[in-house]
């Protein structure tokens, strides 16, 4: 059967996340509800990451397979013709048959924002967690470099999921004020996977740092101590975006 | 009775305009809304500008008397908190009781944006007008910068005005291609006052000539005609915005 792969962005404000659910609407269920008409049944949408709800992506990934082939521009277009503009097919390519979304990824890109000034404006407000006054973005740098690498995020993880293992490697865990005058900090992670809130439970406890209730060290003490407890509270889920899922060359080009 | 000014941004995607209407949220409505605590009564808010429905703000400004002196910095703190967040106070100031936010602007300053790319994203679908394909930006620039000047702008005005002129001056009036590699084109726009849709009334004709559907020069024949029908369609209201309301530097600034 042919398979097929799209990149996706969304505003995850009005949804209850990726995944498909009894108690509203999901980016897979209308992406699902999308797909029916090609060929009348329902054609399962297999995401790259399952975004929690008021969560944002710009480059989702996620993949179906089709009885019959067909043009994917054909397909991005038509997608797009029956989805809400809040969910946007970027583009989409046939991939070989064995391709899967969350396996195959070599890595995901998750950037998390937070406005800092005294107002935040009415076309930012989804998209940021609002937290006015200082912080400490050296310190909180300094905490964010102590994740980089192999370790047990058991501390950085919600409970009521069912993975097996609680390792994971992280790429890139750094923070950025953003230089253009704005009073927005950006907190950029890439890693070969992420625990349940993870990055909110990063971000939360980054901000215990650069609010000054904790030292940057902390953040290595919270991770050791593999307790949900010993690390900060969930950041809210608007300030998160899923930016980028990488593969290897050969996976994203050739069907 | 102490008199203030304040500068606001709005989303207009989910209100029936500037003005307080009968038939759905308004800006001033919430506005009015807001300030009745301070005083138990409803405060009139007067605007610098009517936005229509679904058009935007980054600098509307609006002004108001009160019975007894407040501390500007409270007063915004205040409004904000009762405001949703699609409405923000950006500063306040006293200013002079005389002080009228649309008969003493020196001009008003829009914005339009056109999307040409194949797919608008999720986060500016609400700010754009989508007109995929290529447009002729040379021509439209030809075009905008015939409209600069004194003009009697009756064909770009929509009927259901009652305005004793049509003649307004406009200090600038050009189109640019965004250079940062997105597919977007602006539209800048300042005068020293504006009819009704005449900067929407502008756009869909500089789209007629970008679309080479009409010669640049064709501006200056619709404008000639002091006819509505001589120029082209209304563009959609989500492209435009009300960037700044410009005040000679006394009023702006002493009160």
């Amino acid at each position: 059967m042919p398979r097929y792969k799209v990149t996706l962005a969304y505003d995850g404000t009005d949804f209850v996340g990726w995944q498909r659910q009894a108690t509203g609407a999901s980016v897979q269920g209308l992406l699902e509800d999308a797909l029916y008409p090609f060929e009348n049944q329902r054609i399962v949408m297999t995401g790259a990451g399952r975004t929690d709800a008021g969560v944002h992506a710009l480059g989702q990934v996620a993949a179906f397979s089709l009885e019959r082939p067909r043009d994917p521009a054909v397909l991005v277009r038509a997608l797009n013709a029956r989805l809400p503009p809040t969910v946007r097919v970027l583009d989409g390519a046939e991939v070989p048959s064995s391709f899967h979304p969350r396996f195959d990824a070599a890595s995901k890109s998750y950037r998390y924002r937070i406005f800092t000034g005294p107002v935040l404006g009415p076309f930012e407000y989804r998209y940021a967690w609002h937290l006015p006054g200082p912080l400490d973005i050296e310190a909180m740098s300094e905490a964010a470099s102590l994740l980089v690498g192999r370790h047990d995020f058991a501390s950085f993880q919600s409970a009521g999921s069912d993975v097996e293992s609680t390792v994971r490697e992280l790429f890139e865990s750094r923070v950025e004020r953003k230089s253009n005058g704005a009073r927005y900090l950006l907190y950029h992670v890439r890693g070969d996977g992420f625990l349940r809130h993870m990055v909110r439970a990063i971000v939360g406890s980054l901000v215990e740092v650069g609010k000054g209730r904790r030292r940057a060290s902390w953040i290595g003490e919270a991770l050791a101590a593999c307790d949900r407890t010993a690390a900060g509270p969930n950041a809210p889920p608007d300030g998160l975006c899923l930016t980028a899922v990488e593969y290897a060359a050969r996976l994203a080009t050739q069907p």
